[in-house]
């Protein structure tokens, strides 16, 4: 076996096992891009991101951000992770008479049921999750959906 | 009185008043054979068995299952039995217009109103519950329904 | 570079950066152990351990435990995993006069000061916790520690 | 009066009335600055910093802290605004015996009573707060008291 062939064998092995870990340091980079992009449309938002066992690792409360806003962008990030999807799916399946209604109350008013939480996905493993709130549910969807789409492009393999 | 319808008699009294008590061991047959299903079905399920007084008695969480889902199957555990029914047929009398909207507001959050809790009967009488979460409320329901199938074939009188 | 030294090498590599993951199986294991010494020391006791994100994998409670044992065990599990610490450690911290009296009401009544939590270490790193609740306190750090010894004498690298 | 006076009083009274903000953009140096020591340290800590309204602005977890820090730098920050003292002076008045005694339970589990929480105060107002977890008390003392000080050198009139 040729050297050559030897190292590009290992590094496939690593890329293949390997994914990013959510680090303070990232959550820093995807808070700042939501931010900026929450600035151009005018909101005030509280971002939060957390790890893959849907524990917070950055709060950020932009200045006149609703002081509810805090609760509902941690919720929604544990959310994301907790159920592994975005709470905007969540929202269709908890609606009266879906399959999922009442979820919201299941456990300990951590369960957010509209949109601005997404999961934050490396090489196809989860490791963490995004929460913004802080603008109409339809932005703080978009700023999401934004802070998601930052990510996947900057930093998922 | 002959000897022999005595016994009889005898026999039938303890069969009357005998019932099964939920134990550690009772509750790990059955979420083993609910963990074996849900591994079929491809469900990362968590599985709780509480007891004739909502206690829980056993919790397995497989592994990749949702973080949300411990809570849930408890409080699907916890609500078949504090309210004798399964959560699916909750489902229905708490939806808005019906006799039971609100019942998910009633008792600290542990109301769960979607398929997935179970009711566990010997012989007429209610020795604990069973919930599960992890797949769709679909799988869930069909989990648990399969969880109670199999205790009623193994060990119901 | 032969081929020998070649797998040597990283059979190496891979040694100093894997680590085991807390699985149901592995936590069904450290609490079966548990049980079994709880039983021969006459103790009904409630057995808890989380994974890495101090997320409960599994509860067990064993036949006649206390009700309050559930709860106890869960955050004798949690403590241990959120302060990467012994709860035994932490109780000598938290007497009053000391550095940490208080630490018990900072964290929505989850932290446990006696003994019965332990953290589980795989390779440097920590991948769960142990909380057993039952016993006298004494009776439950004896039995936290026994399933420690369990872990790393059969599963710890 | 001449023009030189009056345009010093004004200054004066400007500056007697003036004082700076609890901002994201603020919160982020002082987060900063306390990070950067907490590494020299070895420390992972988590610091957090609310606002004149005891409303958190920012929490950041630095890499490898305790799953506990997120709360109680939260309530550090909370406890050192809501009373307006440092929680270091808390400590010893809320010992047994003191007169303080007790106060760790009156606010839902917010109240810290150890080392690490500090008032951030300008131009004489208190204009929020901020705490850290992650070290021994010692060090969460140290850190929040570097913090405190870096913001009276940088921002405070």
């Amino acid at each position: 076996m040729r050297e050559q062939d030897l190292s590009s064998i290992v590094a496939e092995v690593i890329q293949s096992v390997s994914c990013i870990k959510m680090t303070l340091s990232l959550a820093e980079k995807i808070a700042g891009a939501v931010q900026q992009k929450a600035s151009q449309m005018g909101v005030n938002a509280v971002i939060a991101v957390s790890n893959e066992g849907a524990r917070p690792i950055l709060v950020h409360a932009m200045d006149n951000a609703y002081i509810a806003s805090y609760d509902i962008a941690l919720n929604k990030a544990y959310t994301a992770v907790a159920l592994k999807m975005s709470t905007k799916e969540l929202q269709s399946l908890s609606q009266p008479e879906k399959p999922l209604y009442g979820i919201q109350h299941t456990n300990n008013g951590q369960i957010v049921v509209f949109g601005g939480g997404e999961v934050l996905v490396s090489n196809g493993k989860m490791i963490g999750g995004l929460g913004v709130s802080g603008g109409t549910e339809e932005q703080d969807t978009a700023l999401a959906a934004y802070g998601k789409a930052f990510f996947d492009k900057e930093f998922a393999l």
